[in-house]
This record gives structure tokens, sequence and C-alpha cells, in this order.
């Protein structure tokens, strides 16, 4: 049996709620037939974006390369990590262990493309957008993309920060104005690419045409470890 | 730093709420002062109820001691187990370590008595029933109790796995009709001991007067570990 690590507590909701998810997508009628899972919530790791914007700051890699050692050493077969801005420092982490982390970028693009998606809008943190995180690998799986223009990113970071993170309902008007703008500029679909526009996805309808990014990757968890996947979530795209 | 170590997977989607659970309720304005937590979902580990009711069925216990040696070893100091059923074992696990099991029964109980519950109604497994898991705690720590007649029983069954385990909307009415039985036998309070009826708990507004057992390890859990607890969960009975 293959046993899932997971590298949580950066945030903690988002760990608790991508929990939630592999539970939820999994195709199992009984407890015993869910994944086995160890997840380390080690929320001291530094904060990702400070280290990102300010390269004077603490380094979240020494932290993050030993939680990997010992999700190997308890018998982890990959490890997945539901923090969007923490995948900027992957291929650092990759050369500490010899098992696989799950790439949820990587597996995000490849899902728009099998889906035919062409043209995806992004919606992310600044840290996010500035790192090309997304930008990058849809390049190179050959897909081009939008995003917010300035006006709408601060919007992007007012509903992540100022009402998710603060514990606040979302402004969904907000969130609409600038999924509109994406799609005026020709997104087919848009990115959830922030774990608190997860939450909000969680919480209220959001309408058709977005892909959740913490889906991916509960989907690409679930699928590694040789799980069945429910039949209503081979296409994550919202309909 | 402490560190918590959890049981989970008994069932899956009660870890990830109990998660969630001790996010909500630790007093902590960013990711840093959360709970560092080490969580090994199991989902593999034989059927509690089974094994209770029927001997010859495979036990828990070999299983359940393994992932408790390797909690310890890792650093937990101290092991929640987001389960009822299993509390049935605590005698049997807690030798392997030399970490304290936090006991959700013994701690449910405390609650109620430190707010001036004298009688306490039971929502619970026909097979927690049967075990006495909470009737024994409450006789032990001076509280009287009821329990569902025969037909509220099995209206509470019907709950849990006809409605949650299933998927579906729990059946409010049976919900009611149950809880106003035990409050017709004099019950000032109502304990939630199932994990499914945390959910529905989560889910929909209970009214006053219940206590859901899966909050109160989460406050022990925080507490034994030197985490702040928010204000407003000092008292989790609903009001």
């Amino acid at each position: 049996m293959k046993r899932l690590g997971v590298i949580g507590g950066l945030g903690p909701m988002a760990s608790a709620y991508f929990l939630e998810l592999l539970v939820q997508m999994t195709d199992a009628s009984t407890d015993q037939e869910h994944l086995d899972v160890i997840l380390l919530c080690r929320p001291t790791i530094p904060d990702r974006t400070a280290a990102i914007l300010d390269p004077s700051r603490e380094s979240p890699v020494p932290m993050m390369r030993e939680a990997a050692r010992e999700l190997e050493r308890i018998g982890a077969c990959c490890i997945a990590v539901p923090c969007i801005t923490s995948h900027h420092f992957f291929e650092e982490l990759q050369p500490a262990v010899s098992i696989p982390f799950l790439h949820l970028v990587r597996e995000t693009v490849s899902h728009l493309r099998e889906q035919g998606v062409k043209k995806a809008g992004i919606l992310a943190t600044t840290g996010t957008i500035r790192t090309r995180l997304f930008q990058d690998e849809l390049e190179r799986q050959g897909l081009s993309y939008v995003i917010p223009d300035e006006a709408g990113q601060e919007k992007v970071m007012h509903l992540i920060y100022k009402n998710v993170k603060a514990g606040l309902r979302p402004e969904l008007p907000l969130f609409e104005e600038v999924s509109t703008g994406l799609r005026k500029q020709g997104a087919e679909c848009a990115i959830l690419g922030c774990t608190e526009l997860s939450l909000i996805k969680r919480d209220y309808p959001l309408g058709p045409g977005y892909l959740d990014a913490l889906e991916v990757l509960a989907k690409a968890s679930i699928e590694f470890c040789e799980k069945p996947l429910k039949p209503d979530f081979q296409n994550l795209i919202t309909r």
C-alpha cells in the first residue's frame, strides 16, 4: 500500500481542506479504502512569500528539507505540499529525497491542456504572479495566459488577505469583476492558484470556468497512490 | 515547541475536520503561531466497532500501537485520536508509549462538570453506548445521564449511517426528536459522542445545549501543547 506524505501547515487551514478533498474525491465506500497519509503540519516553517520577496529573510528550505527526509524515512512514496508559493523552492528540495514531490503547478497546467484549454487566466497572490510559477509552466506546455491588471490584482489580494485570511466573508462581487476581466482578455478558464481562493470555492458556488489547483493536487495524490478517483472528479474545471 | 501526535483515518473525514477545529480554535493571527501536528492517517486500521461487537474479528490494537510508537519517535508530546469508539482500547494502548493519550471521553465529562451540568444525554453509536464509554466516566465523575430509548437510538444510527456516512443531508427532524426525548428525561446538555454528529453540527445550527466531543478533544490538544485558545471556545456547550 502506498503512503502519501504531506508537508502541511503552510497555511494550516489549507492542509485541513486538502485532507478533506482527498476523502471526498477518493472512490471509497468504507474507511479502510481511503488513502494512507502522513501529514507533518509545521506552521513554523518560515513564510515563503517573505523569503521570495526579500532574500535576506530566513529561507523555508532547510525546514522543508528536514520534513521531506522525515516523510521518506516513515515510508511515504511521494510528497504533496498544499501551498502554491512553496513550489518556487521545489528544485532546491527535490535533491534531498529520492521520492518525488508532486508538482501542483505542472499538474494544473497538464489538466488544462488535457481538457483542451488554450488560454488560461491566473488568480493568485502577487508573490506567485511575480515568481511566474504558473506563467512559465503554461508557456512550457504551449498554453497562453492572462493575468489581472493592477487594479484587478489588488482586488485578488484584498479577497485573500482582507477577507479569507481575516476570517471574513469574501466580497464575491470583487471576485466576479476580476474573473470577468480575465474572460474579456480571452481566458477560457481561471486557475484558482492560491489556497485561500480554494476555500472561497469550497464555501460559495462560483459558476463555470474555474480550476482549483488544490483539487488538482488531491487528484494527482490519489492517482499516484493508486487509489480510485470518483468519476465526477475526472474533469475538475467547474461547469 | 510541543508537537501534537494524531492517529487518524478512523474515519478519514473526522481527521480532516479535527485539523480544521485545531486551526479555528487556536488564538493565532499568523500561520507560524499554529500547532505543530504529526498526523498518521491510517484508514486500514481494522474497524473498531466490529472488533468490539465480535472479538473473533481482527483487533485494531497492534496497528494503533505501532502508530503510537511512530508518533513518539518523531517527537510528539501527546497523542489525540479523533475517533470515539477507539477510546475503548486506550488502556491497552497507553503502555506502548511513554507520552500520554489525550482522553476525549474523560475530557468531555470534565468539561460538563466544570460547566455545572449535573445530568447529560448521550448521542452516540450503539457500539459506543454498549461499551458504556461515556456512562462509566459520567458516573466516575459524579454526573448522572440519560440515553435514548430503543426507537430513539435507531434514529441516531439512521442519522449516522444512512445520512452522514452515506453522504446525504441529515434528517434534522429526527435529530430534534431524539434531543427532545433526552431533555424530557432531564438532560441539561446532550453530548455529541460520535464524529458523524460533529459533522452535522459543523454544517447545521443545532440550537443550545449540545457539547461536541471532537471540539473538546481539539481544546484539550491546544491546551496540552501550550497554545492559546480563542476566548470563544472556553465553554464549548452551545448556547
